[in-house]
């Protein structure tokens, strides 16, 4: 399988992965939700080299993550912004920093980065909860299914 | 930067990153959430190269994602399963199938998988919330902050 063809797949993770299963990709994308939108403010915060971050920002515009607009115009300067689509992210960033804090840090190591909420004011450990019910999920209650009302032998069954 | 030093980084994320960053990794902890615990199995439904698919398993194994069992004593197999620290994961996953569902589909095009809590038997989106009041956290109510309280001069100050 080629890396182009996981945006055609039909499994959702396969398609996200399309376009954050990248490093530079989601530390870009981390730097965006901390409002930087500058090409040389990703490129001095990250220390990637130009053509990488150039090639990221590139492909992030053109799968509508970001959008690209002036800021500036003599001379014309662009900057980078999370569109609904790239803002819809935010859960994967957070996903990734609870993980990374509660499992890549040694016991006596401080935690030098918190998330904080900033509707109730507190720090705190961010939990997926079901749409429906509200409760934690966990591995043991998630279950990919396929979605069988969308096979039409099914939907003439039903 | 290299790669390596990802895991030395203070950010959660970038700590993350050092170990979940890359797609066929993802792609085979996807699988191991489904229960594929064995080598060819990964193979095949990933259709990954020998290689890759061992490079990728012995580097979970190594940071404590994954663990490696017996599972035949003649001819020795292993079987690889996941840690607590790989189930952590979960919401990882979850988040990137949600976005991936959510916002990688066109408008006319049909779900093919969806996620279904166990517990309260629905088909659902999750929402990832704070885990102080409870409320759905937005780019808007996130903040990342140093942990002040880590800091000695500041803590002698407070």
């Amino acid at each position: 399988m080629r890396w182009n063809d996981l945006g055609e797949e039909n499994c959702p993770v396969a398609r996200a992965l399309s376009v954050v299963g990248d490093r530079w990709t989601l530390l870009i994308l981390r730097e965006a939700f901390r409002r930087v939108r500058r090409f040389e403010d990703f490129q001095s915060r990250l220390g990637v080299t130009r053509p990488v971050l150039a090639e990221r920002l590139r492909k992030l515009v053109e799968s509508g993550v970001l959008e690209k607009l002036p800021y500036q115009q003599r001379p014309l300067r662009h900057e980078y912004r999370l569109t609904e689509k790239g803002k819809a992210l935010n859960s994967v960033l957070i996903s990734l920093f609870a993980w990374g804090d509660s499992q890549m840090r040694a016991p006596d190591e401080p935690h030098y980065m918190r998330l904080r909420h900033t509707t109730c004011g507190h720090v705190m450990t961010p939990v997926v909860v079901c749409g429906e019910c509200g409760e934690p999920m966990t591995p043991q209650t998630t279950e990919m299914v396929a979605d069988l009302a969308d096979e039409p032998a099914r939907r003439e069954a039903v």
